[in-house]
């Protein structure tokens, strides 16, 4: 049987998502207690994408296979009761046998969130990028609008990236408010990213809000493929995986 | 000269305030800060009171003296710089040879925050006490009146307390509030507290609030000078240190 669940977690102390030899992760965690489950056997687990260390997910989508014959309305207590309190599911049903958590992702949401104060607050610190100097609303807004649609994001990709095949991406929507708590908060919505994407273009529509550069300068940026073009990788702190949808 | 400062901390990672042998503390960081600053010599830091493990410090205030003759405006940078990133001062300034941090307290406040909602955040759980079950708001208020005066404390002072002398405090003002985030925000005012006192007024208000004891019952809480009669301790997570109030 195939389950698919939804999963939330605060990345702060992960080495990220993907499992690895040394160091604590998402992916880790999660295996450790499906092993447990299953009596020592190993279950492969398969997210929607990977996330950095201090990235958080809001609504990382995951899939694995069991034996188990456990309803799988106890399937979310279980595995809430016996992961760590940094680590969430928000829910798990069956899947059909060929669902798969990567290969049939649809659109997946990012939320960048940036606290534009004057004065850092201490306890936001690993949920937020402080930006200290007052932003442009309106001049990210502007530049936001060349990124949308279907380009070559090679301007916007981590220059130690591993991506096989080409860059070329589609932007289905960004938005750029401000909230109550003079948080602004960058949402993109995509097919798919390339490494470091969202928080490349948060780093430039920065340096755009901040008067640095021109909003049209964007436009430049991707049409160069140059990612030295762009402005600097935003913080992981305040990147959150919002939501991912299917087929 | 003698320097009072007022700093903020995340209680998350300390093991509480107070300095001990094993454990991360608020004072031992800035304990060993201080001693780097003076090539080694041991500089003794005095709070306004201690704070427990997991309790946080908006307004908590220092005070300790120095014989370096540095000008205060470069200390406020000197400390932060080496402060871990869950310290933070946020102003210090001279104060006469006689200010004491402890003795000269005119005023605390202190705050509790309540999440009520249906599903915890996982991103809030350092930083409140989630509460599922929905709070009535008016019943804690009316609850809370009882407490506010001249009373002797001891059915909310924790039972193993080192408390010397009579546990007469004086509550100055009580306030129950919700904001828009559905946190419950309790601030309580007082002159001195017992060891406990609001984490215990925090956990009978909330008893009061889900309907399992009448308002008017805090007041033979308070006339039975029995911990036993109140309610639960409150959770530390939830609980910030203001304010400190001085002569």
């Amino acid at each position: 049987m195939r389950l698919k669940a939804i999963i939330q977690y605060d990345g702060t102390n992960f080495s990220g998502y993907q499992i690895q030899p040394n160091g604590r992760t998402v992916q880790g965690k999660l295996e450790a207690v499906l092993a447990k489950m299953h009596k020592g056997e190993h279950i492969r687990v398969t997210a929607s994408g990977r996330t950095d260390q201090g990235v958080h997910a809001v609504g990382q989508t995951i899939h694995f296979d069991t034996s188990l014959t456990i309803p799988v309305a106890n399937w979310l207590k279980a595995l809430n009761t016996m992961l760590p309190d940094d680590i969430e599911v928000k829910d798990i049903a069956e899947a059909s046998a060929d669902f798969h958590a990567r290969f049939d992702v649809r659109e997946k949401e990012y939320r960048y969130v940036i606290l534009n104060t004057n004065e850092r607050d201490l306890f936001k610190r690993h949920y937020c990028h402080h930006v200290p100097q007052p932003l442009q609303l309106e001049r990210m807004q502007q530049a936001a609008k060349y990124l949308v649609g279907t380009h070559d994001f090679s301007s916007f990709c981590a220059a130690n990236n591993n991506v096989k095949g080409d860059k070329i991406r589609t932007i289905t929507g960004i938005s750029i408010e401000q909230d109550a708590a003079n948080q602004i908060i960058i949402k993109v919505r995509g097919t798919g990213f390339l490494y470091n994407m969202v928080r490349i273009i948060t780093g430039t529509l920065l340096e755009v809000g901040l008067g640095d550069r021109e909003p049209e300068n964007v436009e430049e940026i991707i049409s160069s493929l140059d990612r030295s073009k762009a402005g600097k990788t935003a913080p992981p702190q305040g990147l959150y995986l919002w939501d991912v949808d299917y087929y």
